[in-house]
């Protein structure tokens, strides 16, 4: 299948909002011990309640290792809206590894298969290697028979933007400007990519994401957009939370940023639940869940923004937390149309991520 | 997705006839080292002609294995209507290992799964395992979100039958009494089988294949047919040729034959190219194609039967061989309103097999 050597925006491709229709959603399937505990299975487990949630609004693929593919298949076995696909990987964070799909609004698909280095490659990345991550896009570009950009001098991961659709991005300069992704690249030749690739003409740079989040802030951790000219955005008014100025500094960026259709941003906060901890190895953690060298159990990066739109629906991780039922409403009032589902959201956790980390739309051109 | 427990008979499915309108034809991607010399490049530049030339006329998918992915993508790079998937296998026989398609008739598309021993499991069968060959319709029919049908207590090779499309089928008593198949069943309950899962009501046993087919004598390299009512039946006319009384009997039943319309079948004959021999090991013969242990060269089955019809199209092998010309000439004659495609077939035939073998059609519902 064709590799582009144009850009997107040339060929009059870009981005939509993730609440555009879409013909599917793309995910993979669990099975890194040194990333989830317990041989895996309590990961599969609440990955087959995220993807028996989204199956009631639209098609999911499953991608699957060789080895892994029976069992998925036979997890799944049931679940007519699913198939599940061999897709070699080196972990399940489909978000960041696999492509980002664009349209053109005549008909036309299209996919950007973005450099992919594991979160910081040898500098802070989270495994090596990630050869089969970085497969992925491609993969998903062939299977789908879309056209593909590829930027082989450009990492970027698909968590760390989101846009609205109409020609504005949000992300965080804790990501895309640590040193770890493109330290070849200035601010201006970054957003040079991002305005090529997608399609976008504004882009807004909070400053972090979420506290110890491991993919160095990714924006879809902490903020999206819910429509165009309004974003949520998480928040805490604990001045002991180390995500309070995290919070105010980007809320200070939001009020004083018009999108690129030059409106003022109407900013919604939704709360962080309480805090959540890495496992013990008593506990049976993986070693990517354990305490830090002090003994002190982590603090992981749990939050609501991390949830997917789907045709019809929002899939929102919970907690277990009184703030669990606050983030429904919330999200409820914010999408009246669409039906929210919350499914446990702290195991997936445990390996680094949520839903939307785990996901990618496809959307329907 | 699912698996369907009735039957398709009972589903309203059938399998169409070959010529039936195709939406893409199914390949795989030869590495294996015991099949292929010379580390299966020759066989993968021979594999790249069968695809191109099929893609000028629809779509292809070529299943490779994970390793092979980044070698077969790149050989195929600049091919649009060619997508490269990952697809493990214990080797190329897509037309064997592969689904067999149904339709029927009101827009739905079905796969039938049927078990998959490589050709006689462990009573001659040609290589151990073929766990991987034996996923391989599973995994088509969820790659194409298609129901399927599984047959774990029968075990077929789609090589080893071909329909009319209208109620007949066509196979070899050689290949499916083959005590290395389904020794448990009689002749009436393995056409129960192919009844129940086919749709077909008149079965044509021919007593054997062409000689020396690893197979244990697969119609699809022997016999086939046309259209309704007429067939192509591999012919010599040399006593000499172990061929000859294997002709002379296909035909015999075939002259005493109707088919599921009542009708009798109209033979056309085609010549078999002279004889063709397995490789000598200092030629750089894999395993597979090495002379017998006397150290004579072994005769492979080389047929122009093996063809493939595709939309608007016939690709067939070619021998380098005078009758290459006469072989062509009779199939314009037989399909007029197809291009008929030669492309070389020696090295395939080393593998053993041919074009037909390493294809699986997929119907346009």
């Amino acid at each position: 299948m064709s590799l582009r050597t144009s850009t997107p925006r040339a060929d009059g491709f870009f981005m939509p909002a993730e609440w555009a229709p879409q013909s599917q959603v793309w995910t993979l399937w669990p099975e890194r011990p040194d990333s989830w505990r317990a041989g895996a299975l309590p990961a599969q487990a609440a990955f087959l309640e995220v993807i028996r949630a989204i199956a009631r609004f639209e098609p999911v693929t499953v991608g699957a290792s060789r080895d892994q593919f029976q069992n998925a298949s036979q997890a799944l076995a049931e679940a007519d809206n699913v198939r599940v696909i061999e897709l070699s990987n080196d972990d399940v964070w489909m978000r960041d590894c696999g492509p980002t799909f664009l349209i053109d609004g005549k008909g036309g698909l299209a996919a950007v298969d973005w450099e992919f280095n594991a979160w910081g490659g040898h500098h802070g990345g989270l495994y090596p290697n990630w050869d089969l991550d970085n497969q992925v896009a491609q993969k998903v570009a062939q299977l789908e028979r879309v056209p593909r950009y590829a930027t082989p001098e450009f990492v970027l991961e698909g968590g760390s933007i989101h846009v609205d659709g109409e020609g504005t991005l949000i992300t965080t300069a804790e990501c895309l400007l640590h040193p770890n992704r493109n330290p070849q690249l200035s601010q201006a030749e970054i957003e040079r990519y991002l305005r090529d690739y997608l399609a976008v003409n504004t882009i807004i740079w909070l400053p972090e994401g979420m506290y110890n989040d491991e993919t160095d802030g990714h924006v879809d951790n902490f903020c999206c957009f819910t429509r165009p000219g309004e974003v949520l955005l998480c928040w805490t008014d604990d001045e002991s939370d180390p995500n309070y100025s995290r919070c105010r500094s980007a809320l200070a960026v939001l009020d004083s940023s018009r999108d690129a259709r030059g409106r003022q941003l109407v900013v919604h906060k939704i709360p962080i639940p309480a805090p959540v901890y890495a496992m013990l190895e008593s506990e049976g953690g993986a070693l990517g869940q354990l305490p830090d060298e002090d003994g002190q159990p982590e603090r992981l990066a749990a939050s609501y923004v991390n949830f997917l739109i789907v045709n019809g629906g929002i899939i929102v991780p919970g907690f277990d937390d009184p703030q669990d039922s606050v983030a429904l409403t919330l999200l409820q009032e914010l999408f009246p149309e669409r039906e929210v589902v919350m499914v446990p959201g702290r195991e997936i956790l445990l390996g680094g991520g949520n839903i939307h980390c785990i996901t990618q739309q496809q959307p329907r051109p």
